[in-house]
């Protein structure tokens, strides 16, 4: 999908809407649904592995950055830096107060670790205390100069955790557990296809020893970092002098990970399912899951209305238990061509019409947004449980069709020409050897715009694709938005 | 409750901690479950009411603010001002770079008027668009000098409606409607007992033509603004342009509403329903309503325990139901006075005793936390249902006690020496009458710190406690948070 018609298609679906400050959206109830329905997912799985929320400040004092100097290199050309708190009103108009100036800036949040660290380890004594498992769901801002609704917000949603562990092992698990939970999360709900691995010191969060991300792939080649996890170490606690009392009585620094989601999934999920006809919304996370529609002739409209009325209140009864939202649009000054246009357009999972044909039959007719299709039901006992069938077939469909494409731009190339030409020409997950040197991967960027999404493994032995020295570092080359 | 006592009460219970940043708090997970509570709730009524959830940007253009110029007057000496966007790293530390200074400074919101209808013009055309009923739950940050922990904090959460009407008769529907609404949060899952009334022309919110406010009285005869709803007239839509074509074919203003409840919500239920033993929380916001403590010797400890968590079990599941929330603390660790002492001071509704008596007599010991008593409650199949009750006399019994303090400390006053003896030494709510002038008002305050909190009804004929000039405005005076 291209730029433009990605941007039409979250206009024209009301997804979200520009605001007048570059890189800053707004979020119509369409869009927030569809996140507050992955919060919502995402949030149960968290309360169950005991992760509790908290809300920590939207302002962080510099001086706290400057503690963790390593922290802030991702993001000290993005900040968005409070100096001042008063103005004045000259001739009606507002005029900053020079005297209102702070003596030590504040910044907005573009991640929380340091505010977090700072104030929990007046919480951590003991061994006792620990794990501390902490999570939050708030706004941050990032003033990124390119800008793509969703993909590149300056201001976005999203997720941050950050665990406190006595030992390696304990924040190595907390790692191992994160990456089920964003599995299950971004396969399973998402419907969207992944690589995951380690990020090379290059690509990693400064603040972080390592990064692991998970990382897929639009149709034009492009690539996008989904989530990722850091295994921050001791790099934090050090900082901070987060310490608790072991059970032999001497003082430790925790370990610490942080890992997030945010907002950029809804661009994901539009640019990886969306087709010729608009989004296809994956039903787990589905604002609506079916959109019934009449259709009756006017000179027959009295005689048939209430019927199909009556089977879509039993419809909707028989479905509520099951969570499945419907949507009933009985307007009559709208065309059914046009109801038809505009949910497909909005990527409701499933379309039920019912008319004349249908009440005499006693069948519903249901589309299939996914495959484009229609289907003939029996309005028998088990629609319900044949409806939720259905949903879940779409579901596995959906990623099914996505996981097929990712694989389709998945290249395994060992010659740095062909290499060099697919990355240009085509774009998409490109698999080679390289050889652990940092200047080799800037080299490579430099040419091709391409940078290391991930490493794969360290299993068998290659050829680095641009220097050819004999290495064991698979890794995926792609363009990242 | 005086102020050390109150803060001391918010962190021993882990509601919420002081951060490094004057003004700015941490929410921790059982304050910020507690507003989680309050949202679920909320936006469950707002939901059926048909308004939406959106999400606008945090940062607003100062341009914006110039625009509507009266809007702007109770913030602009409040503001947290965003004038730059990068830093330099200077021997490893930060230094704002010069160069990076915006064009336009950026405001975090205040409250979102300017930019939401800066936006929403563009999507309202016809009658067919109106009404637009949006709402946002956010952060905002309000840069005020004097911090009281949830009553007043520079950055806090909050939930704000902003709606747009084809004419002046809806909009005050819109606004009858949004106070029934309130109502029925702050009385019947707060428990906080209120006087509702219109604000004066110089309490008002700056942009509003009306104000209408929610305020309620603290033990120590203070006052606090619980909720307001704002009739906005045309103030807005002539300012930003908002206008809709009738089905006359003709273009005309739309009328705008505003209102919103926050996170002080949590100060005032503490404040006015704490006791000497700590906090009683209301149980419909309770995040946990039952602690469940077993009592049993050591050497008898493997005799009872599997018997006491069958018992526990049971009443788990014959409560999940009904969403009653049961925590059972079976720590050996901590003796069961240790128990009573922390359960009591968060506040917990119902506490359950099971020991050896218990099970030999099969019945359970209940303590409600409000009335501090214990009660002994036959374990048969109606235990679900008695205990439901409980809660509800729960609920409605910490409304009351509430109810009888605020109308113990609200004194109808037609003397101004008696006046400001009373306001001076005890506070309260004072019923006087007032002349509706400005100066008189000022004065007041001037000489007792006491405000108008609001006009309650112009009925009646009385005189002035300050002029003594006949009018038919009663209102209510107190001093304020």
């Amino acid at each position: 999908m291209n730029n433009k018609k990605y941007k039409n298609l979250i206009i024209k679906t009301k997804i979200a809407f520009y605001s007048k400050i570059k890189g800053f959206f707004i979020f119509r109830p369409y869009g927030l649904k569809i996140w507050e329905n992955i919060k919502y997912i995402l949030n149960k799985m968290l309360i169950k592995t005991k992760h509790k929320n908290y809300y920590f400040p939207l302002l962080i004092p510099k001086s706290l950055f400057n503690i963790e100097y390593n922290n802030i290199k991702n993001f000290y050309k993005e900040c968005a830096i409070v100096t001042h708190t008063r103005f004045l009103i000259k001739k009606k108009k507002l005029v900053i107060d020079q005297k209102s100036k702070l003596n030590e800036e504040l910044i907005i949040r573009p991640t929380s670790e340091v505010i977090i660290w700072d104030t929990c380890k007046e919480w951590i004594q003991s061994y006792k205390d620990l794990p501390l498992l902490i999570n939050q769901w708030v706004n941050v801002v990032r003033l990124e100069m390119k800008n793509k609704m969703f993909l590149r917000n300056s201001e976005f949603l999203w997720q941050e955790g950050h665990t406190a562990h006595k030992n390696k092992k304990e924040a190595i698990n907390e790692i191992k557990k994160i990456k089920k939970i964003y599995i299950n999360l971004i396969k399973k709900k998402l419907s969207i296809p992944f690589i995951y691995g380690k990020k090379t010191n290059t690509e990693k969060f400064s603040g972080a020893k390592f990064t692991y991300s998970f990382e897929t792939l639009t149709n034009n080649g492009k690539c996008i970092q989904l989530a990722t996890i850091h295994f921050l170490a001791k790099n934090f606690s050090k900082a901070f002098k987060v310490m608790y009392t072991n059970k032999e009585n001497k003082k430790e620094y925790v370990w610490n990970t942080s890992w997030g989601i945010s907002t950029r999934l809804i661009g994901a999920m539009i640019m990886i399912h969306s087709d010729n006809k608009g989004l296809i919304i994956p039903p787990k996370i589905s604002p609506i899951h079916i959109i019934i529609i009449p259709i009756i002739k006017k000179k027959y409209y009295y005689k048939y209305i209430k019927k199909i009325n009556k089977i879509v209140k039993k419809l909707k009864k028989k479905l509520k238990k099951n969570k499945i939202k419907i949507k009933y649009d009985n307007n009559l000054n709208i065309t059914p061509g046009n109801k038809y246009f505009k949910y497909e357009k909005m990527g409701i999972p499933i379309r039920i019409v019912i008319g004349k044909k249908e009440i005499k039959n006693n069948f519903i007719e249901i589309y299939r947004r996914d495959k484009d299709k229609k289907y003939i039901l029996k309005l028998n006992n088990k629609i319900n449980i044949k409806i939720i069938n259905i949903l879940n077939k779409i579901q596995k469909n959906i990623y099914k069709k996505a996981k097929k494409k990712m694989i389709k731009n998945t290249f395994i190339i060992n010659d740095y020409k062909i290499f060099k030409k697919k990355i240009i020409n085509n774009g998409g997950f490109i698999l080679s050897y390289w050889d652990n040197k940092k200047s080799t991967e800037l080299k490579i960027k430099n040419e091709t715009k391409a940078t290391i999404r991930c490493i794969i493994n360290k299993k068998k032995n290659g050829k680095c694709i641009y220097t050819g020295k004999k290495t064991n570092t698979k890794v995926v080359f792609g363009k990242s938005y």
